[in-house]
C-alpha cells in the first residue's frame, strides 16, 4: 500500500502563472486548509524572483532545469539553475527525494480546463489521476513522457506526483472560477493521499483515458525563423478534440490555410500556449488511449 | 474639410501585444494593403526591443512616456524614454506633428471586443469612431481622457488618431479571428481617411454612445500592498455591461464578496487586464453617454 509522510505543493514554478502562486499564498495564510493528520504538507513558491518581476522566468525556464547536468554542477549558474539546485536540495535529491509526492501548479493560455500532466508512469500517479477524472469527468489526463529523454521538469525530483495545468487563462492574471476549481482539485488530492495513508481508498473503475504525448508541432515560419501564421480559427480552443487528416491547422498571414496532412487521428493540447511560442511549439499532438491499470 | 497627407499605423507599443505587431509585419510585407493614392501610410513597430524579449516593455511602459518632461529631457534615460524621444522626432514633435493621424494598435486580456480608445476629443476622432461603430455595432468607444493631466500616450503626439484595443487575448499570443477583425477595422479606417481626402464621406447618424472614463478601481489589498482577491466571477468578462450598486466586484481569497457600493450606475472596462495589475488597476469605471456631434 502506498503511504505518504511529506507532500509538497509547488506554485509559481513559472512566475507569471498566478493561480498556483496565490493558492500557495492562501495555503500559507490558512494552513489548516492543507493540514492532514497523516502527513506533513509543504507549500513552496518555486520561483519568487520570477514572480516579483511577473515573468515566466528570469534567466531560464526553471521547469527545464531539473536535469542532473545542472543539478550536479557546482559552478556558478543562472538564477533558475541555482534555484533548481536549491529546490533539489530541499525536496530531493532527484530520484531519492525527501518528499513522497510533488504537486506542481501551472496555468496555460490553452483551453485545457483542469488537466493532470503525468510526468512519470508510476502506477500510483495513474491511479490518482484516474480517481480524479472519475469524480470530475472534465479532468483530463495528459501524459507528457518522452522515454528516451531525461525529464527536466521539477516533478522529476520525485516519482510520485504530477503537474496540474489549468486554462485558458492569460498569464499574469487570476480567474476566480478557475482558482476555485484548482483549489478544489488540490484539496481532493490531499484527501486521497490521506485516505491512502489510512488504507481507506474508494474503488473506481480501473480503466482510464490518457492522452499520450506524440510530438510537438511548430508554427509555420519563414527562413528567418519568423512566424508566418496563426492557429487556425477552427482549431483555436479545441484542446483534447480530435484532429483528422485534412482538418485545418494554421491560417497564414496571407490567408492560406495549412491542413493537418498526416494519416493518424490525433488530439492536440497546449494549442496556442503563450509560453511555447519561444519554444517553437504551436501545440502538442497526443493519441487518446484507454488504459487498464491494477488497483 | 479634414485632410490627411501622412498616416501612421503603430504596432507593438507594448512588445507582447502580438496582434498589432504581426499586422505591422504583414503590412510591411504586403504594402499594397495599406497604400492609398491620397496619403502616405507609415507602419511602425514602436518598441522592437520589448517585442524581441516578448514583454510589455524593457524598462518602463512606452505608452506612458510621451510627456514633455521626458520628451524634452536631453539627458540619458531608459530604453523606452529614448524610444519615445525617437518616435516623437519621427512622427512629432508632440502637438506639432509631421503626421496627420496616428492609429495605435493594442490588445487586452479584458473582454473588450473591438474598442476605439479616444485619447483626444478632436471632433474628427469622434466622427470617425461614430462611423466605425455605425457600420460595425460591436465596436465600442471608450474615451480615456483625463482633462487635468498631460496625456502620456503615444497618441498624444497628434490630435487626430486613437488607439484600438482588441480582446480578450492573452499577451504573447495571436488569435486568428481577432487578427482578421482588427485588420478589417484598420482597412476601414484607411478607406475613411481616403474618402475624407476625396471629400466623399458617407452620412451617418450624428449621435454616438461613448463610454467616458470616470476612474480606476484597484484590487483589494492587504497592508503590504499584496492582492487579497480577484475580480468576482459574476463580473469577469462583463466589460461595457452595467454595474449597479450592490453588484459583486471582487471575491477575496478567503471567499468574501466585495460589492460595488457607490450610488452611480457605471460601466467597467479593462476588467482583469494583465498589464494593469502592476498599475493598481483592476478595472476602469466609465459612464455611458450619448453624444451629439456636428457632421
Amino acid at each position: 500500500m502506498e503511504s505518504f509522510k511529506k507532500v509538497a505543493i509547488m506554485g509559481g514554478t513559472h512566475g507569471n502563472e498566478f493561480t498556483g502562486i496565490y493558492l500557495i499564498k492562501k495555503f500559507e495564510k490558512f494552513p489548516q486548509l492543507v493540514t492532514k493528520s497523516s502527513f506533513e504538507t509543504l507549500t513552496v513558491l518555486s520561483n519568487p524572483e520570477a514572480f516579483r518581476v511577473c515573468r515566466r522566468y528570469v534567466d531560464k525556464d526553471l521547469n527545464r532545469c531539473f536535469v542532473k547536468e545542472i543539478l550536479n554542477n557546482f559552478l556558478g549558474s543562472t538564477y533558475e539553475e541555482n534555484r533548481a539546485k536549491f529546490l533539489n536540495q530541499t525536496l530531493g535529491p532527484k530520484e531519492n527525494p525527501q518528499v513522497d509526492f510533488i504537486l506542481d501548479l501551472h496555468t496555460t493560455t490553452a483551453n485545457m480546463g483542469l488537466s493532470i500532466i503525468l510526468l512519470s508512469n508510476h502506477p500510483f500517479n495513474i491511479r490518482l489521476a484516474a480517481y480524479l477524472s472519475s469524480i470530475e469527468p472534465t479532468v483530463k489526463i495528459y501524459s507528457w513522457i518522452e522515454p528516451d529523454k531525461e525529464s527536466s521538469f521539477l516533478n522529476s525530483i520525485c516519482e510520485r506526483g504530477f503537474g496540474i495545468e489549468v486554462g485558458p487563462i492569460p498569464h499574469g492574471t487570476l480567474n476566480a472560477h478557475l482558482f476555485e476549481q484548482t483549489e478544489r482539485l488540490i484539496l481532493t488530492i490531499l484527501d486521497y493521499l490521506d485516505q491512502c495513508n489510512q488504507n481507506d481508498i474508494s474503488k473506481i473503475d480501473n480503466t482510464v483515458t490518457i492522452y499520450q504525448h506524440l510530438k510537438t508541432v511548430d508554427y509555420p515560419k519563414n527562413k528567418n525563423g519568423e512566424i508566418e501564421g496563426m492557429v487556425h480559427p477552427e482549431l483555436q480552443g479545441r484542446d483534447y478534440e480530435e484532429l483528422k487528416p485534412g482538418d485545418p491547422l494554421f491560417l497564414t498571414f496571407d490567408d492560406r490555410t495549412i491542413y493537418y496532412e498526416e494519416e493518424a487521428l490525433v488530439y492536440p493540447v497546449f494549442i496556442n500556449e503563450a509560453a511555447y511560442y519561444e519554444k517553437g511549439i504551436a501545440m502538442c499532438l497526443t493519441t487518446k488511449e484507454s488504459i487498464e491499470f491494477p488497483m
